[in-house]
């Protein structure tokens, strides 16, 4: 049994949010070991918590709790659950935080947290990361079983995660998320092009549509790329990314999350 | 005894400040566990600091060590001291820091920390978090008693810190900190309100006043507020919270720290 | 035997290639404690990274493991190497992030890191500090002989470092940093004018020029400086800083990292 706890909130690390809920895990489980995946996303933003959360979850040793909270129906009638799957757990809010988890994982099993015996005592409307989360995802750790904290339930919220659209010779899809680099990463993945190329088919084939500009190839490694030249790698997740080498291609092209991309292969 | 040991501090997260204290703290104590409570505390913001600390120093287990340190006055007069509790230790300056913490303890013991053979040697005039504060704060969590850092002083430095003035009808107060959501958070509280309250008498007849506005009622939960709405709430420190759902309160409301905030109740 | 792993990287705290580099070294050693030195270098600057790494490698228990990664050239020809000093062990790229290490040590020993089974299956060529550097650093946390992971190397990477002019009155030397509170760290050291000063003779002779202002003395500690004095002080690592008590130095004097600073002794 892993003790090991980690943290993704948008709870920022200058206000005392993430380290009340670290206080009150080691309360119940002074042998927990905690790790931050961040503590930075973006305020509110689910969806960036779950791109972030699946970047970082499998690389932990198995029985790690993934505690994830952006909660800002917090308070209201949304449920606490904690998913589990073949080799993790997750605790936070049903708001889609698990999305990607659901989508990835082999099996699923979501419970909706109601034994509030694990909750800390009188927990308030408005702070349930520290009051109901924290506490849970501490006994979990400690070897609880997941069921212990409630039912099983199978009408948990998924977010509409657009998938990308292929036709023979190309990959409509967006960006879905932009890094501290300043490097675009995108929803089209090796996996998505794979299809697209005859066997032993050089990636110099591929071009990379966004925001007007067509970038030829794919390099195998950041620095294989001119200065100043917008360029496209897959990147250590298996995703297309656009990056300009030693710049900020998100300021340099001018791109939000969502613009649109599109492979094409061939002449 | 807990090994652990808080760190609430100004020095950033970028340079190595704090991690020069951690790694000090672990020569002397390789069993320590530190958890940062903030080091992200505003420059030399003694006040902001002290808000900090007291919004989680109370969630962590019996025995923990909190280090805090922001330190305009370091290698001046200032004193450095240790702070006792029912329940925790403090390490760090004698320049308010705690002033929180002096308030609600039952029982406070401070001592003049004088034993420089538990300092770092010969410790420089501009980093006693990590010549001082850090090895106190190690030997403090292995197990020496407060008593042997130095003699029991009376004369500790208390910040000034304005009380709400309550009438029968109303709650003068103002706002003492502001958090990455924007909300905006008062020196007035759920204890400071309840005496004005009948018994019974619903939270609808609450009116908060901030910068010219009137916002009728107290929420339940943040979601329940409509958008683009100034709300109030008491939150999970018990204080009264003017926030707008999903938005930030500070820049739609160009309010800052010390902003006046009046509470009344009845029509 | 330390099981210390630090941390000294340009990823950021938001995304969660830090939280990924954990995660690998956690799986490989549970029993591994992992110290941020700092995950806020300004992206793909190795000087930072270099000087960050110096101010804090030495306060952590000998046998500390130093895992630095800047690294603009991943995936390319640059080697990862490891380096064994007498009291620590560093990982990451060569590419002179180390270069102070290697001026401050009494020994050195660095390997290039070839042994490919310590690395994860499959590393890709965008994330070395997951796939490669990790695994490397959590394996000799574990106990693993440094000479395991590939043969020894002489021609190693210097960043090219300019060291300050000194003559018989003045030294010229240049800025090397600015810190969170704006301070203004430069590259001459207390052992650098210690020649220049006659045997007892008083800070008080020394004047430091930089970007025109003649600032007069040394102050002992930072609070001794009137308000809005530009002052200068050796600090915590040894090192000539310029300062304004409770402002910003940088902000105020406009200077730069590189700038030319120019002390002399006498009248």
């Amino acid at each position: 049994m892993s003790s090991l706890i980690t943290l993704t909130t948008d709870y920022g690390s200058r206000d005392a949010f993430a380290a009340s809920i670290k206080g009150v895990i080691f309360k119940i489980n002074p042998q927990a070991q905690i790790v931050d995946i961040s503590n930075e996303i973006a305020t509110q933003d689910i969806w960036e918590a779950a791109f972030t959360l699946r970047s970082a979850y499998n690389h932990f040793p198995k029985g790690t709790v993934h505690l994830a909270v952006v909660d800002p129906g917090v308070g209201s009638g949304r449920r606490p659950i904690v998913v589990v799957t073949e080799s993790y757990y997750f605790v936070g809010p049903d708001n889609g935080l698990f999305s990607l988890i659901y989508l990835e994982a082999e099996r699923i099993r979501v419970h909706h947290i109601t034994s509030t015996h694990y909750f800390l005592p009188n927990p308030g409307p408005t702070f349930h990361g520290r009051d109901i989360f924290a506490p849970v995802a501490s006994w979990l750790a400690k070897g609880i079983p997941s069921g212990n904290f409630g039912d099983e339930i199978t009408d948990y919220t998924k977010l509409n995660i657009p998938v990308p659209k292929a036709s023979a010779n190309t990959i409509e899809g967006h960006v879905v998320h932009i890094d501290r680099f300043g490097n675009i990463i995108t929803n089209i993945t090796y996996k998505d092009l794979q299809p697209l190329l005859a066997e032993g088919s050089d990636l110099g084939i591929v071009t990379v549509g966004i925001v007007g500009k067509q970038i030829k190839g794919l390099k195998k490694f950041y620095a294989e790329a001119g200065p100043g030249e917008p360029s496209a790698i897959i990147n250590s997740s298996g995703a297309l990314e656009v990056f300009i080498f030693k710049q900020n291609a998100r300021t340099a092209l001018s791109v939000k999350r969502g613009e649109s991309v599109r492979l094409s292969v061939g002449s």
